[in-house]
C-alpha cells in the first residue's frame, strides 16, 4: 500500500521539542490536555506544531486521556423498525449535527439479543467509545441496567421508566402532549374519543396515556383503549378493534403518525371519513403525516432541541456530572385530520 | 454508580494461572490467540476459565491483538439517502447478521463533509474499528482514496472506479444487468427504449449504462438517455425530459426502483398506461416495487449474500490478503410494470 501523502516522515513529538526547544514530556503534556505547561512554552509549542505539521497520534491521545472521541447511537429496536419510524432518522440527524459540532465522532450501534449486547459491552469498556445514547427504552430491556451496571455514561431518550434519576434522559413532555391532543379533540366537540397507544412499558406509552386519562377525567372508558405497537398494522388494527367495541367512536388518539396513519386506512377502507366521521390526531410529526391525505393533525417533537440536549447531558455524564433531565414540550400541529 | 453484579472481585489472569498450575505468561499467550500452548495447558486454562469465571478484557486483548473486534459500515450520501433508499437498509441488515455470526462488533459511520472524514480516519487509525465497508462510492468522493493512503482495511459495495485492483470489492454484476433488463425491454416488442441513468461517477450509473448500451448496439440513441440521481424526484423528472424529447417512448429501464417508480408517477399524470403505452423495468429490487401498482418489474441483487460475502472479504483484508473481488450476477423479476 502507500505511504502518507508526500511520502515524507511523519513529524513527531521529537521534532516538535526540537523545534520549540521545550522538552519531550512538556510538549507532551501540552498535548494530553495542557496542565503544567507555562504560558511561553505553550506559545513556542503552539508555534513549533505550525511549523513541522504535527498531528497528535489519536490512539497515542486515547491512551493518555482514557477518551476515544467518539460517542454512540445505541438503538435496541428490531432493525426494520428502524428504517419503518422516521422518528430515528429525525434523531440520528439531529445527534450528527450535534455531535460533529463537538468534533466527537458519531457511531450507531444495534443491538437486539444477548449476543449484541455483550458486544456493545465489551466494546464500551474497551473504550472504543466514551458514552451512549441509548434512543428508545423498554422497561423490559436489560440494555440499560446491563450499561448502568458497567458505569457507562448513558443519557435517554424518553424517561427511563425503572431507572428515573439514575441516568440523565431528554424527552418531550408525553404526558403533557397526551393530554392536550385529547383536549383538542374534545375542544372539537368529539364526544367518544378512543386512543391506540404505544408499547406498554416504553415511557411513551404510558405517559402519553396518562395524559389522555387525565384530560379524559371520570369519562374515561377502558373499552375506548387498545395498545399498538407503533407500526403502522397496530394502528390498522386497532382502529378496527375500536371501530367494532363501539360504532360510536368519533376521535381517536394514536401515540404516534404511523399508527394513526393505518388507523385511517381502516377508516376509509371502512368507508368512514376523517374528520368528517372520526377525527384523527398522531404524535411526533415525524414526515408522512404531512403528506397524507387528509394532512394528520399531531403532536410535533423538536427533535433537533432534543438532539442537541442529549449530546450535552453525555458529554456532562462523560464528564462525571451526576445525571438530569431535560423535558421539552411537544406543539400541537393542527391540519386536516382533526 | 453500582460495582459489576454481585459486588465481587473480577476474576484476574492471574486466578485463571493459580487455578490451572501454569504460568501467567502461557494463559496471557492462551487469551491472545492459543499460539505456543502446549494442548495439556490449553486444557488446564479452559477448565480454571470456567471455575474462575474469568472473562478477557477486551481492552487488554486489544493492546494484545491490535485488534477492536468492530468494523464500521461507512455512508458517505447524504443521511437521508440512507432512509428514502432501502438498498442500505437491505445491505446493513445483512451486514449486521454477517457480523454478529463471526461476533464481530458492527458500527455505522456517516461521512459527508471532510471535517466528517478527518474524524472517521482518526478513528480507524486509534483502532477503535479493524476496516471499513464502504457501502457507496463516487469516483469523486476522496473518502476510499483517503482510506487507502492510510492503509485501512477496506471492502467496497460496488466496483471502485478508479481504485480497481486496489481494494476488495463485491458487486452484482451491473453491466449484465444493465443489459439484460434492456434485452427483456426488446424481447416484449418495444422499439423506443429509454434509460433513466444513475449518477454520472458512480459503478451503478456508469456500468448499468454500458450494459443498456451493449443491449441496443447500432439502435443506441442518445436523446434517449438522462441522468438522474437515484432520488424518486429525478425519475419523474426524467421521465418528464424523454417524453418531451420524443414522445413515442415506449419503455423505460431506470437505474433503480426509487427513479422507476418516479417515472410511473409522471406517465400516470400524463395519463398513460404503465405498461400498456410505457413498460418500466427498474434496479435492486429494493422493496418498494413489490407493492406499487402496478408491481414493479426489476433486476433484483442478491443482499444477504453481497453483505456475507462483503464481512468475508473485510476479514480477509483485516488479515493481510490481498484484494479479491466478488461478482454476483443480478435476476430480472418479472411483475407487472414490462
Amino acid at each position: 500500500m502507500t505511504s502518507p501523502a508526500g511520502g515524507g516522515r511523519r513529524p513527531t513529538i521529537r521534532d516538535v521539542a526540537a523545534a520549540s526547544g521545550v522538552s519531550r514530556g512538556t510538549v507532551s503534556r501540552y498535548i494530553n490536555g495542557g496542565h503544567w505547561v507555562s504560558a511561553e512554552s505553550r506559545t513556542a509549542i503552539e508555534a513549533a506544531i505550525r511549523a513541522t505539521g504535527f498531528q497528535a497520534n489519536p490512539h497515542a491521545r486515547a491512551l493518555a486521556t482514557g477518551r476515544s472521541g467518539a460517542v454512540g447511537f445505541l438503538i435496541t429496536e428490531p432493525q426494520h423498525l428502524l428504517f419503518d419510524d422516521p422518528v430515528f432518522a429525525l434523531m440520528l440527524r439531529g445527534a450528527t449535527a450535534a455531535t460533529a459540532a463537538r468534533d466527537l465522532q458519531l457511531v450507531l450501534l444495534m443491538a437486539s439479543d444477548e449476543a449484541d449486547r455483550r458486544r456493545v459491552v465489551d466494546y464500551v469498556t474497551a473504550r472504543h467509545i466514551d458514552g451512549v445514547m441509548l434512543a428508545s427504552t423498554h422497561r423490559s430491556d436489560p440494555m440499560l441496567g446491563t450499561l448502568l451496571r458497567h458505569e457507562v455514561p448513558t443519557v435517554t431518550l424518553g424517561v427511563a421508566l425503572g431507572h428515573e434519576g439514575r441516568v440523565s434522559s431528554v424527552t418531550a413532555d408525553d404526558r403533557l402532549g397526551g393530554r392536550e391532543a385529547t383536549r383538542y379533540l374534545l375542544s372539537r366537540g368529539r364526544r367518544r374519543v378512543a386512543t391506540i397507544t404505544g408499547p406498554e412499558g416504553t415511557p411513551g406509552g404510558v405517559l402519553r396515556h396518562e395524559g389522555y386519562h387525565e384530560a379524559l377525567g371520570e369519562s374515561y372508558d377502558e373499552r375506548l383503549v387498545v395498545h399498538g405497537d407503533y407500526a403502522r398494522a397496530s394502528g390498522r388494527a386497532g382502529m378496527a378493534e375500536l371501530l367494532d367495541r363501539d360504532p360510536g367512536v368519533d376521535a381517536v388518539f394514536a401515540h404516534n403518525d404511523i399508527m394513526a396513519l393505518g388507523a385511517i386506512e381502516e377508516l376509509h377502507d371502512r368507508g368512514l371519513t376523517v374528520p368528517g366521521d372520526v377525527a384523527v390526531v398522531g404524535f411526533d410529526d415525524s414526515g408522512p403525516g404531512e403528506r397524507s391525505r387528509p394532512a394528520l393533525t399531531t403532536m410535533r417533537q423538536p427533535y433537533e432541541r432534543l438532539a442537541f440536549e442529549m449530546v450535552r447531558l453525555l458529554v456532562a455524564a462523560i464528564e462525571g456530572e451526576p445525571p438530569s433531565g431535560v423535558v421539552m414540550p411537544a406543539t400541537l400541529v393542527a391540519r386536516e385530520s382533526a
